[in-house]
């Protein structure tokens, strides 16, 4: 069996799929299920087109990947086969430890579980199965293999991660303030002292991304119906999760009920194999087909969610620079009881606050290097006068308000 | 609340909600049902990025019928607001009908149940709904509106129903050649005796289209994994209805489990309230989410294809222009049978054959007018000795058989 | 004859002529000559594809304005026909002026002579011959006309003419950093108090059309090889013209030599009818074909200057903060002088220095009003935190030495 | 001097310079030279977008070289760096010995002096230049060097001349019905006993391949229009050239001037220098600006065309599958010499007819083969019955007839 497959990608074309062991990475079912994992979440409620999943992400991530490799190794860096490998199946990973819509699940059904230790967990079991052959991927992932811009490549202020995300996100959204010139970017990278380095005459392509970045924040990943969708659902979850722990019986597939039926914290979900088990059986589906049927339960607050879920009724979002007068918030929860019949208390799975956050770029955290034509390696702030990265670095924090239309 | 909206569509850049009334339908259970029903069904299990929806479809054909708008205006032809509404709306509806995986259904849940019907059904619904509002559109579908080219934009040879869907199925699998110049084929309409016709100038564009959309069948509608996915989708609805009707406890949602249940004729599909209003509470999620769980049933059969399809082990399919042997067959399903530990007869959900035929341009049920400069209109066949139409104009069978890998 | 053409277009796909007065116009003589001046003169040097002429652009701008037209029609904003029309005849008409190159031009052939004055004075004439029939668009085009937002169209802070040239240079030179959501920012058009405004949730949109505005003089505009291009071809036209006047024979055709033989002031070129109709018949080949010529011209400079732009052996261009010292630049000019076997005075036509500045948003000279939701109309600086106008608002200003390689 | 640069193309994003050989080929003065050759000569009177050169087609052929090494390198075809490098020379310098508007020059300034000669001629000059570093590029592009299936990516069915000149001609006409998968096809290559094969699954890109060439083909090279402005150029040279060797003075550069006042056939054109010499000079702004000034000349005829063609006012074209009977003709020919005021002889340069033919496919000549997966080689006319490849291996002649509008 052929396994050099070529994949159509809208976003790239074609994707490779560069050897037998990546193939049957790809075949095995814990990336298979990234499939019915939708990279956005509830964002198609306001973005039609933006069905893409983890899945085509992760394979567009490692195409970047096999691109990067090849601009590095035309410019003397040398990176052996075996390490192209490794880091392509380290960014084929990278999220393999996602579960569907990842923020609601981790504030509700699995509390302080975070996709990112699910990742780590999931790699070593593949490495099992796969006789050692992810030893260097795992070490590259973690930032433990020596050539440091490898691990900058999957995990960095320019990583090739976030490099398609922002590029699909878009194509699918229709949102071109997103696109960036990926191609270009990635012509640009070069290594010094095993860092990763922009080629000064990338510099505005660096910008163009930074800012794109943050367009696509305040345009999509933080839009307020979106907001709206995510909340709704964690809500719907919570309230989920209370009625089944005080033994209300619930429609769910068995992965769902599992984790619906009790309270698995941090700890109790890594020791226990069971928990991993059932949690590589969850998907979107689980979550979509239970809220339909949810619809119609007896308890008032968790069908009303539903209903306002699946007809696309939701909430009103604010966003405002200041908190929100306690006053209003509770005057809103007053109304919402007597409009919705349920308690004060209950009122809060309707109306609630929050705050949203984003931050372009962060200097503080890891900075880009640009590669002068004297040499020189400085940071991207002080390479350009230019630049407005000041206005980037700064944080812009939201506050949001929720409550149903119409109170 | 502003009901005005415009919606993002990577394809078109932009769809505009033209009325409130537009806006309502769209808003509608029924109409938001469509959010979660694939255009393309199983093919996103070779094109990753094809899990557009028929929500999606639906606005993308509404667009396009608000250009043919503009266009025949343009060219003085009178168009009411109201019938403009209309147009608009019939098209928009056209599919709402659609169950999950329609082909599948057909075949299994609601055998001899057209998707047709069913839109024609649920249009009639949201008529009395909205007290009457889409007369003018039920009478366009239908085909009994004075202005005969209102219902040819929705139902004819150059519909931008398949405009739409072309367009669409092309950008989100990545296939290029089923690229159309849309636009610029909409601006060569014209009316002549209350029938849509394309002006002379146009006619490369409309040989494109017609070659578009053969390759789009052979290179994705009719691809062999594609088939392959459907084929063993159907078979797995058919076994778990066999083993329902036998008394066989099966996971699935309420909806589902209505028409797993039960078997139910057309007659009383229609006749019955009961069974339409559980069929719209169907959608792609019910199916997968039900598969998912199905592949660790008790049946050897069932457990088998359900784990298949949830890993992409799909069958291997050979197409051939002649029927394979019943020697082969035969000889294919007996190893089935042993592998599988199966009866022979139970081999038969593993290994079947089947015809499949494409037909890119029939002339015979409704043939493209061509308005040539000196007025005259005539067939597209007759206004270009360039056009290769004869060979459109054939219908191609093929033969496929499928069996699973290694057998 | 049908007038009423469609032109097929890269950039939009295809660009409607709105009526015959428009076809007329663009048939005249004055506008075809458009198609043989570049947009971008020299820039093709560095970005080969970037050929594209104020022709097309022109006919760009008009689309655009169809669109921006349509878009304030749907808001309930009257605007009649024949305002659309002056509208979409004034931006068609608003470069008409331009000679070959024309900062070029300004600086040598015709000294101080404004395209923007040459503009006007063929509107006048092509009104004239056209028999008033573009009074309304002369009063749009010089701000007279009262419904003040069409003359923001054609020049403002966010007009139809940056808004083409913008995509229309980014598409030629394949720099996708300058790619902006055209058809976003005009849905986003209001008027309000006749005064042209951006809904509030365009916002994002106009941030990065300033943005994409900045990279593309940074990247295009004022690129370093594109500078030496246009300063070389500037100091050829001053050798030549100081040859010509000095009674050397040239080649050159009878429109070139028109402004080569004698010095004509701005005031001289107004006056006399002559300079006008010579004028309109030089473009960008007569420089082209010129130099060809003149690269075996006797004069050392003249001809090394030529056979340097011929060959694309340009100079080396150094941008900085600070100016040059000037020991540098006489340095410099001495040995130029010894290589080039010049006088020291005539090595100054292969060394010089210069400033260039850029300010993406200027604040102080027109600013751009934002519709909030609540009805409100305030300044975009204003209108959002986010935004980060403070650094595109300040100028940046650069200077520049130029040199001949290898000195 | 970094000499391994990065050209920004709107077609491919970039095109790197793969070695310092190359860069020193494209800055010599023949290949900056195709600069100023249009690609698709007068074509840009009908669209507008048409400018693109013969030197951005050559950079264009050899990016997708070095793609199509690539690709079969990775299928294990061994490439030396040597030949990839002679490939890519091959590719750049095919068209090298091209003139301004190749087919008016052969039939009038350079009679019987085809392209393709100069272009020989002028690679042998290059490698004298070089020292010989072109021996391997000569015998690829001339077929004796014995990996076949190099020469056939330089001149065959499926070369990446043809596979660019689709593209680019495709996107700078914005005739979107010639856009192909190049990337597709180019992935699809392989190597069979030396010769270029195409992987069976690449058939249905091949079939758009040949049928978007024919459609281009009728919409954009034997547009009517692109036709009407090639043959008055033609007419326009012919008479220039019969009045410069009656004696009768013309504005001219030295190097049309040199093709113009005397009859240089073949053998003199390669056995002289001079006139090789002179070739290398001239470009298409020699033409266009010549033809500005005789619009104004003495010879009605002359003065007559150049107008036109300044103005645009291109003859009428009618196309018709048989010949215009030799009455009209003469009619016609009458008339406009009354109009013209010239002789009944002379009207000829207004009133002529010609044919023009066009087969997508010629299967006699050279023929596309098909790697089936059982490992045979087949052609493609009988590897698939989807194939309407006899429609597109029909030659098909047209017949046309110019004259003045109005006439």
């Amino acid at each position: 069996m052929n396994k050099k497959k070529i994949i159509n990608d809208p976003v790239y074309g074609f994707i490779s799929i560069p050897s037998v062991l990546v193939y049957d990475l790809i075949s095995h079912p814990y990336f298979q299920r990234l499939r019915y994992i939708k990279q956005l979440g509830m964002t198609h409620l306001v973005y039609p087109g933006a069905l893409h999943t983890r899945f085509h992400h992760a394979l567009g991530a490692m195409h970047l990947m096999g691109l990067a490799v090849e601009v590095l190794r035309g410019k003397g860096h040398s990176i052996s086969p075996a390490e192209e490998e490794a880091a392509c199946i380290a960014i084929l990973l990278h999220d393999i430890g996602h579960g569907p819509f990842s923020h609601a699940l981790e504030h509700t059904l699995v509390q302080g579980v975070h996709h990112e230790q699910v990742s780590m967990c999931l790699m070593k079991q593949l490495n099992e199965t796969f006789g050692g052959q992810l030893d260097m991927a795992i070490e590259i992932f973690t930032g433990r293999y020596d050539k440091r811009f490898l691990h900058q490549l999957i995990s960095g202020q320019l990583d090739l991660d976030r490099m398609d995300y922002l590029n699909r996100d878009s194509f699918f959204t229709g949102v071109s303030e997103g696109v960036i010139s990926f191609d270009r970017i990635i012509k640009m990278f070069n290594v010094v002292d095993d860092g990763l380095v922009i080629e000064e005459k990338g510099i505005y392509s660096i910008e163009k991304f930074l800012i794109a970045r943050r367009l696509m924040y305040w345009q999509v990943y933080l839009h307020k119906t979106v907001i709206a969708g995510e909340q709704m659902l964690i809500n719907t979850l919570r309230r989920a999760k209370e009625l089944a722990s005080g033994g209300t019986s619930l429609f769910a597939s068995p992965a769902l009920a599992h984790f619906l039926d009790q309270q698995i914290g941090k700890t109790a979900f890594f020791e226990s194999p069971e928990h991993l088990d059932q949690f590589v059986q969850l998907d979107d589906q689980d979550i979509h087909a239970a809220i339909k049927v949810w619809a119609s339960h007896a308890d008032p607050v968790l069908s009303a969610l539903c209903r306002m879920l699946t007809r696309r009724e939701l909430f009103k979002v604010e966003i405002t620079g200041s908190a929100p007068s306690p006053g209003r918030v509770e005057d809103l929860q007053q109304r919402t009881a007597s409009v919705f019949r349920t308690s004060e208390a209950d009122a809060g799975y309707f109306v609630y606050t929050n705050t949203v956050e984003n931050r372009a770029y962060n200097a503080t955290i890891e900075n880009v290097n640009i590669l002068m034509k004297n040499n020189e390696v400085i940071d991207i702030a002080k390479a350009s006068d230019l630049s407005n990265l000041e206005s980037l670095d700064r944080t812009v924090t939201k506050h949001i308000l929720c409550y149903p239309r119409g109170i």
